[in-house]
């Protein structure tokens, strides 16, 4: 069973609403069912009607929690001693380390040795083993394999794999059902899980709502792939959006091909200056990764005039100890 | 009319339970219900259930719009042209800016010229006219006359008056409502308008609750000042604190020297360290000033142990431009 797993199985491939609306209930005992809130300031500053998804409050801080516990309890192994295993660029990492922390087993995590500080720390809260590797997905994939062989534990993949897709998902579900007649939803593209599940709510629970992805200029290799149809497959990305240094995995690039049209750019300095903004605005820490949308939107504010959008925070783990001021960007 | 409002005429000094409640439906239209939260970090941390007071969240990000929205709104010359006046440290000169731009009167802020930079820019965002001037009470009492004299604006005094004692009451009125059987609430102490507020608001709907005063070391005049049953004249604060710089009021201390037996101490070490602790574990942004109570409790945890308590965050209004980092104390 472990191995066929391992090899997604054909026959779980297709990620249909029956399979989004299956995770949402499975998922349900353990994450939260986050705020969407409204904000004065985003509102009059962009003359529409925004909703902020918070996704900083779940137990591990981020989103990611959807998909890890999505893909772990659908395991039949997991009472097994050999454990779970990731790579994660830090907060899948918190998200496998929660999980096996509720379930009573091991779990080992491949970080790029540049992780944020603050996720290494609180995967190791939840138990994990830590590994380190180079922050390329060759080498975390590599180290991961290496793990796996070792402990006999099972992959949990951070973003390329249909369970994952379909844990995400949930997040704009929830949105859709809060909030209907939601027009556009805008979300970080970084691995795509998320982008890909979002779209795929939208297809199935709300079809005129419109997702849209964003990216910093300097991590763009999504909205490359997607420009040109044809998947980056080498890009050195160089962002304080850490959540965003992966590339987009294959599953994900292939369901926001046909789903999702545009993806919005921003710069570091962009990213930084909304991060406080939002810290003072809204008295809500979220992380760099999380401030990529708000400023995306900003520059391209005429496009969301008089609509009813939402944006997800994707997390709030902010290393304090890393971070440039709110002047030296 | 004015006069005499400026004068506390003396058949208002009592503040009654029917003064607290209906101060409550006074502001109602105004100010935000915060949310109460709750936090398995501290729970298990202290080894008790707390709740946590959102007053970050009001409109101006801190609860001082409480009593200035319950004096304001008993004005009867509000429609005047003169408008109101007000001294603060930050955060009561923001809610008076506030209350003016929604009633549509010019407000004067007279502000320590040490104050937090974030906090004039959003007196300002208000409308208010800034007045600098030293960083006493002497300094700021006299320059508010003057404006008062020159504009014949009312003086909206930040804590010392039984109506703006009354509208912060409110405070803990909403946690009792929400929360019964609350053991203990905790708040920082700085002119003392909350901290008799809430103590009043204890006495007269939950009379087993104990409040506690949580003081930095170095603003320690309101300790001093109930230990003694004198309230102290002179004292030159320095705390990172700068909601808490201000002396207590004579007013604030005539009622705590009665309700409060308590004033629990914190370095300024602790205040940083609690402040991005919150941020990290919460995911709210709070102000120095609000991680007072964190940092005083976590020092006497033992005396926490196993109760219901909750703890007021005052406020979120940072200035980023002007923080230690978490490793510089």
């Amino acid at each position: 069973m472990k191995e066929e797993l391992i090899r997604f199985p054909a026959k779980d491939r297709h990620i249909s609403a029956r399979t989004i609306l299956d995770a949402s209930d499975r998922i349900r005992p353990v994450i939260e069912r986050t705020r969407i809130i409204t904000n004065t300031f985003l509102n009059e500053l962009w003359d529409c009607e925004v909703y902020v998804k918070c996704e900083q409050e779940q137990p591990i801080g981020a989103f990611k929690l959807r998909g890890a516990s999505n893909f772990t309890l659908q395991l039949e192994s997991v009472e097994s001693k050999s454990g779970i295993v990731t790579h994660s660029s830090g907060n899948h990492a918190q998200a496998v380390a929660y999980m096996a922390h509720q379930l009573n087993i091991p779990s080992h995590v491949i970080m790029p040795k540049n992780a944020n500080k603050r996720k290494v720390e609180a995967a190791k809260k939840w138990g994990a083993q830590i590994t380190f590797c180079e922050p390329t997905i060759e080498s975390r994939i590599e180290t991961a394999d290496a793990v796996v062989k070792k402990t006999g534990g099972v992959l949990i993949p951070p973003f390329d794999h249909e369970w994952i897709v379909a844990g995400q998902a949930t997040c704009a579900l929830e949105i859709l059902e809060d909030q209907p007649e939601m027009e556009m939803i805008f979300a970080p593209l970084g691995g795509g899980g998320l982008l890909a599940g979002s779209a795929l709510s939208a297809k199935y629970f709300s079809p005129n709502t419109t997702v849209i992805g964003t990216e910093p200029e300097q991590a763009q290799d999504g909205f490359q792939g997607l420009s040109t149809g044809k998947k980056v497959e080498s890009f050195v990305p160089n962002t304080i959006a850490d959540g965003l240094r992966t590339p987009v995995g294959q599953i994900p690039f292939d369901i926001l091909k046909n789903l999702v049209s545009d993806v919005w750019l921003t710069s570091e300095k962009e990213i930084i200056d909304w991060m406080y903004r939002i810290w003072t605005e809204l008295k809500l820490v979220i992380e760099p990764t999380s401030a990529v949308p708000f400023a995306a939107i900003n520059s391209q504010k005429e496009k969301v005039k008089g609509k009813k959008i939402a944006i997800i925070i994707t997390g709030g783990n902010v290393d304090f100890t890393q971070l440039p001021g709110p002047n030296e960007t």
